[in-house]
Order: C-alpha cells, then structure tokens, then sequence
C-alpha cells in the first residue's frame, strides 16, 4: 500500500490528541494553526507518518486520516454517532466487505461513511434521507472519505416504504424506529439483521414490540460505555471526563415462515439417532 | 447473496439468547438437544432464517451463521477475546478490505477470524504463534469461518522479530506486549497502527512506555464496558450479570524521521500566508 | 471503644474475602470449617483483630463485624438491598444521628439494620411489612446487629396508607412505590426526602410521574455501578465479575404550600437592593 | 424535629438541580437571582419545604439544607471528595455515631463535615492539616454545617506521626499515603479500619503493600461509578455526562499479634466437635 502524501491527498495533522488538522497537501498551499505555520505543499512526496516542524519550531505529524478521523472531522450539521457505537453495531450486525445495507437516516454520513468502508469493494450501502441539505453534505463527506462510489443516497423517507429488496442489513438511526420495522422485515433476506440505534429506552421498548410482531428473533440490546485511561507511570488512572451515554443498540434476525408438516421426518430424525 | 442452506452448510440453531447450536447442514444427519431431535438433512433446500419445531414442539430459527457466532462458537483452548473488543480493535484501527495486518498470538484464532473478515478479499493477515496444537485449532476454526484463504498461519515466536514489512496494523495479544513495539515498528509503514490489548494496567504502562521511545505518536488507552438491557414494557432494566473487565486497548501509530532543514520553506509559508 | 471479645459476643472469622464467618463466641463451643476446627471460647478474652492458627493451622483474624457484615451475613428470604445502595440512600438522604424514618417494606431487614445503625442514639426508624415470616426474621436480624432498640416493627401494609407525620425521610423498596407517594407526602415534615429504590425504569418513571403530582420537588434518579480493583504490582486490573445493574434510586423533597400576596415584600427586596 | 426557619438559620435556595444558592434568612435582607429578587427576611417564620415566587415570578423552594448541601456548597480552595465516594467511604468504614476517627488532609473540609455529622453525638474526628489557610476555611465550612464542636482541627503533618491511640477508623486522602500506613496501624484499635482514597492506581499499589507489610487484612479496592438517568416518559435515558473518574478507595482492617501455643486448645476444639 503506498503511503508516499500525492497532490491533493489528505492529511491528518497531529500535534496532540485533541488538536488534530484534516487537511489536502496542495502545492503552494500552507496551513495556519495557532502553533505556527505549517507549508503543505512541502508534505507532497514525504511518506505519511513523518515528523516535522511548524514555523514556531513545534512537533507536528502528518498522519494518514483513517475512517475514524473521517468520520469526527466530517462537515456536520447532525449529532453524529460515535465511533464506539458504529464499531460495535457494525461488528455485531456481521456487515463486511460484500454486504448490501439500508441505512436511515442518512444525516451528514458519518455513520454511512463507516458503512461504506467496510461493504467494499463489492458491497453497497443504500441511504435515506429526507432533507436536503443533509445529503449534500453526507455526499461531500463520502466523498473527502474515499467511499461515496460504494453509496446510493436516496432523497425519500423511510417511514414511506423501502424499495431493496433481499438485503443483508437495514440499519435505522431516527426518531420512530418502530414505524420502520415492518418496511426492514419486506426489505431484509432471510436471516438477515435489522439495528436500530436510539437514545432513549422509550425508542427501545417501542422497537422490540415492534421486532416481536413481526417476528423478528435474537433481539438483544445493549450499550456501550467506552473509558479512556491514562496510562502514564504514577500517574496512571482513567480519565476524570466520560462520555455517560449516546444510545442503545437493539439487534435483530429476520425470521421466515415456519416448516409445517414435517412430523414425518421428525420422527426419522429421532429413529435415526436412536438406532 | 444466496440465502438457501446447502448441503454442508454451516446452521446457528436459535433457541434463545443462551441456548444455540452451530451445526452443519448434512443429508441424513439429524441433531439432538433437550428440547427434542431435529432433521438436520431437512434444512437443506430451505431459506436461512426459517422456522421450525423440534421433536419436542419446541421452536427454533435456522439463522445464517455470522462473525460473531463463529467467534463464540470456535474451538477454543485458550480465553479469547470479547466481540466488543474486537469491535473497537479493528474500527479504531482502521482495519478494513484490502489491510496487510500482523497478528500475535493466534491463540486460537478468535481475533484472527475477525480482522480476515475484515481485510477480505485482497488483504492478509499474518499471525504468529508458537504453539503447535493451537495453531492446528486455529486452522480448523478459520476454516469453518470461511476465511481461511486470507491468512498466513506462522509457527513462530513474536518475541525473535517480525518478517513482515510495510504493514498497515500489528496486532498484539501477549503477555509481553512491550517486548514486540521495536520489532513492529521496523514492520509497519509509515502512519501505520500498532494496537495492544492486555488485561493488566502493569502491561499497558511498560508498552506505551516502549512506544514513546520508539517514536510512536497519537497514543490512546480504552477500555469498553457493554452492558445489556432487558426491553420488555414494565420489565426494562439493564441485566443483572455483567462482564466487569475483559482488558485495556491500547492505539499507536508509527512515525517515521523528522523532516530537517526546511526553515526556509517555512518562511516561505508564513509570507505567503500573510501576503 | 473496648475492643476485647466478651462472652457472646459476635465475631467475624475472617479467611479471605469470599470465606468470612460470622459466629459467636461461647465458652466451650467450637467452629469447624473445611479449614480445620476453631476454638471460639478461646477468643473471649482476646483483643478484636487477633490472628490465630485453626486446627489446620490456617490463618484467621477475630475482626470485629461491623454493619456491612450484619447486612450481609444477616438471615435472608429475600434479595437483599446491596451496600453500595444503602451507602448512596442513606448519604443522599441526609439520614443521620437523630433522624425519624419510615421504611417499607422491611423484608428480612437489611437496609433497616443500616437506617438504624445511622439513626442511633436517638432517631427512629419505622419499618412496615406485610408478611409475618420476614418480620419475624428481620427482627432476629435486628437483634445480631444491636439495633433493635432503635426500629419499631410494624405488620403493616404501607399501601393503606402511614400512621407516623412530620418524619424526615421515607424510604420505599417494594413493587408500587408510586401508589405510596402521597401518603409519603402526608407522612413527610416540609423540605423532608422520599426515596424509592427499584430495578426496572418503569417503577422510576411511574413514581417520578406520582411525585410532580404530589408537587415533589428536587427530583433527581441515581445508579451506582462499583467496581472491585485488584491492585496487585504486575497484575493490577479491575476484577472480571462484576454486578451490572441492582436498581435506581430517586429521591425527592417534600413542598408546602406556596406562600401568596407577597408582591409588597418582593418590591421592597428590589428597592432595598438597589438602594 | 423543628422545621420552622428561624433568624440566622440556613436556607437553600431552589430553583433546578443546577442553581441552587445557600443562603442565611436574615431580618431586612434580601438575596439578588438573575431570576429576580427574594426577600430572606420574609421566609423567618415559614416552613423549610415552602414555595415561593420570586419578583420575576419564578418558583423557588426553601429548602433544608443537608449534608450533601454543605459539601457542594462549602467554602472551597481544592479539590473535594464527591458525595458518593464519601458515602461509600463513610458505610464501608463503619463509621457512625460514637466512632473515633482520624483523618488528613482536612483540605477545606469536605469530608470533615461527612465524617464529624456521621460521628455525631459522642463520637470525634481528628483531623490532620498542614497549611493553615485550608484550616481556617475547613474551620468555617465545619461551622456553617453545624458539625465543628465534633471535630478536633490539627496543624499537623500526619506524615510525623498520630498522636491519637485506639481510634475506630484512619482516613487519608492525601499524595503519599502509604507512608502513613505505619502510623496508622499505631493508632488503630485492633480490627480498626485504614481507609485510603486515591486519585491514581499507582498510589493504590503502594498503599496495599505498606498495609500487607504492617499485617493489615480484609484489603479491598473499590471504586464508584455514578450514573444519572433522567426518568421522563417517552424520554427516559442517562444523562449525557458523567464523571469519568474520581478516585479508588482502598479498606483494610488492622489487626493484632497472632496467639500462640494453644495447640492443646485446638485438640479440645477437635474432639469435642467429633464426640
């Protein structure tokens, strides 16, 4: 994998953990920060990962920005989801290179954008969402991310239906959850994941009631509480400040009809075992 | 994506949360557990996701298999790793389609199965592990998962150095963490990701002690408590049972020398700036 | 404060901290654990804190039980009120040396052994409960813990409503606490604490709802998660198990009336200010 | 218990769980809100718990102060202990009425005034301070709780030893506190208890290991986690913030030389138990 800074490409500035710089290296270009100068064009050609000097002599690094830097400096008009959310809800609805997702609603992307990284190269993420001006801007941030080739954004409302069909993940970040659930059980394939992530535990109960109805099966939810520490030598301790809650995330599988009238086989089944 | 059961085919037999069979799909085969037999033979042709009684009356779900399940379902000798640190491992590492990732110990090949998924279908991961009989069982349980094909089991010892050069992420999951970052450094690209996961904070100090004197730079130390509710209306309630502390995660990435003499282009910058 | 360990009295043996025992030390009695016998007449005589060798020669210590132990070593019929919780209630409910508190239902007496505890020498605890079985036990509870002198037991269903007035606090754990509320508001002194422990979000949300009504004021819930560090060189993390969720615990302070026609008082407050 | 305001008496101001203002009901005076002005003088006479409109015509409760109160609202110059690590410091160490306690630093207070209300009517703190400033407004913050005729103030550094012999509990909130140990274990009764709280696990290590080498037992480390929840229907959730970290609280218990020779005793234990 090539790691040498091209013209345009972006580039993660690192001076400390909580003051990092999403920039393009462009020629001719600099870059301003309170710590001094920073002359961009001179960072094309170096390898990502190089140390150098702003114009105050202060360390900076000029990292390769990965999904979780595109998702934390995308352009944002929405609460985003977390990064410890998306990863766990990701991991635990199997969504992997190849998959075919629904997702609503869109919002500027950020969750989208993780969607879209891991459903490569083969895998397509369908997005929906309402208002406008969000979308124009979930498609600026899927594209600065490198994955909008990998995204349909749909200019509908969810809560009028959804057009996939057989697909392996409907995943719902919005308001009434519950109203969606019999579209994601049409949409879904058989034994594939329907996710929903809500703030409140309201959003939830409604959700489940929902996921049961329509026969939905291995529901569970859950929450993630994410502690940074501190691990410095007789000063190690977790940090004073926590993030105490984003949401809840509820997991389900589509079911379908049930085998009837299979007595017969049972019966072999069990003659079988015995014998 | 097909969504028949085959012959052979690997089946989740849902009975609830606790109680699931990972079973394979086999004409003839049937399957016993105390809630009745069940015609494994019968599945085949059907769509996953349907539903079905046991001898007994008692309904269960033939689900599709996933990542997670191959995890918690794996042969396993030694204690893995929880999926919700797996989770937050490879989102926060930028792991994804097409990553070169080296992984030591294999153990039993929990997380290896995880970041093969991940990397599918034109990265590689590379895990290390000294001891035979595991890696045997890891063979087998990366086999069952599907991703064998994306691996490179290594019968050596970390702690002798890394062959491997320019790689996108190591991965460490030993007692020694510490000893390895000079060796994973000399592996990784420059930018690249060093991640270690350790149950003790005595080896999350001495390893990111080891990181700071190997240049490396944006170091973090998480840890993730997941907490699961009970959603049911008039019952809602967090779980009673809770996992208390599977382990520290620990990110870095790799910095390579610093740029010198640039003063000139630094001036340069700040005129431009200005101009 | 004697310390020396007198005929009858209670003494906790001490092995590690799952194997604690607490006894009783007699003339001529002895104790036998699967750690060999312990001759408890022995101990009379001997300071609180002492170590001795059992007939094993394993080591114990004579600690002296204090009101953690008597909670948790009491009689049970029931799930008992965890010291973390009662630690929380009684602090933010300002229950002290003095307080006069009402308390249902009393179960086998855990949390009642704690409010007395913290009432003595001259407050007073009065505690309802329905079934006789528990009273019975509750006040065997009492008494090992040299509490009873304190607590006025009362075979009596709370949901009828509460004899005692002008009380400073009232504290519920049972099913309903929201049927309580407003005979709590009758019972309760002005600016005096309600406090209801429960462990589903439906019981709080219905009692919060009982306590606007009953213009309850300074509402607020709390959940307290401990966790257990083992804090050893070398092998320091917070221990695997741990209980993840008991209940939520809401407190409220009573109002009076609001006081009318005082608008020549508040012009006077804001000519006096300026002045 | 009186329930009346009287001249001089404390007041806390309510207006939401965020601004409430501690204040003295005083003849003529009045207190200055940006919600408007409120005439103290007027509340003498009236019952804590009374509601109120302010001359914006804003709701205010007059409400008792408690000991939670008094914590948050001291005079400050450092750091305080929080309510719920004080309230399971204060139940875990057994500390209620008639209890002799010792404790350093005093800081300005904070658990000073936990410690002396607990200890309440015939119990005392001895409390250890080295500079003055802090002394004198613990002095005051003691006052104004009511509390200071229950505390002993010292203008001493604990590290040069305890003066106090036979005490039922040693509290040390301060940088080094295993250097303590020794003295504490001087100044306990047997079975007393050494209560340690600390910012970083790397003080807690030490502090473990100075109690193991002066023979204390029963240590544990505990730490508290509190969450807040805001119960609403149809918006119940946790808060969105949450203290990340406070400290660790560690307990050990002292004890006292080992018995000897009582091998003939345990041979009686043994037979008497089998005859």
């Amino acid at each position: 994998m090539s790691t040498t800074i091209n013209n345009g490409d972006y580039v993660l500035l690192y001076l400390d953990r909580r003051r990092t710089y999403l920039v393009k290296a462009e020629k001719e270009k600099s870059f301003h920060t309170h710590k001094g100068f920073i002359p961009l064009g001179e960072l094309i050609g170096k390898e990502y990962g190089t140390r150098f000097k702003s114009s105050m002599n202060v360390e900076f690094v000029a990292l390769k920005p990965i999904l979780r830097d595109h998702i934390f400096k995308g352009l944002r008009k929405t609460q985003i989801m977390y990064p410890k959310d998306i990863a766990l809800l990701v991991m635990f609805s199997a969504i992997g290179p190849g998959s075919s997702v629904v997702e609503a609603g869109t919002g500027t992307g950020a969750l989208t954008t993780a969607l879209a990284f891991y459903v490569k190269p083969n895998g397509r993420v369908y997005t929906y969402e309402v208002r406008q001006e969000f979308m124009k801007t979930a498609s600026k941030n899927l594209e600065r991310a490198g994955v909008l080739d990998f995204v349909e954004l749909k200019n509908k409302n969810i809560l009028d239906g959804i057009d996939e069909r057989d697909v392996d993940a409907v995943i719902l970040d919005l308001a009434t959850p519950w109203l969606v659930v019999p579209y994601a059980n049409s949409a879904l394939r058989g034994s594939g994941i329907l996710v929903s992530f809500s703030p409140t535990i309201d959003q939830v109960v409604k959700t489940v009631e929902a996921m049961k109805e329509n026969m939905f099966t291995a529901i569970e939810t859950i929450e993630c509480l994410m502690r940074r520490m501190q691990a410095i030598r007789g000063k190690t301790r977790p940090e004073t400040l926590m993030t105490g809650h984003t949401g809840y995330i509820t997991f389900a599988r589509k079911t379908l009809e049930e085998i009837k009238d299979w007595s017969d086989k049972l019966q072999d089944a069990e003659q079988s075992s015995s014998s």
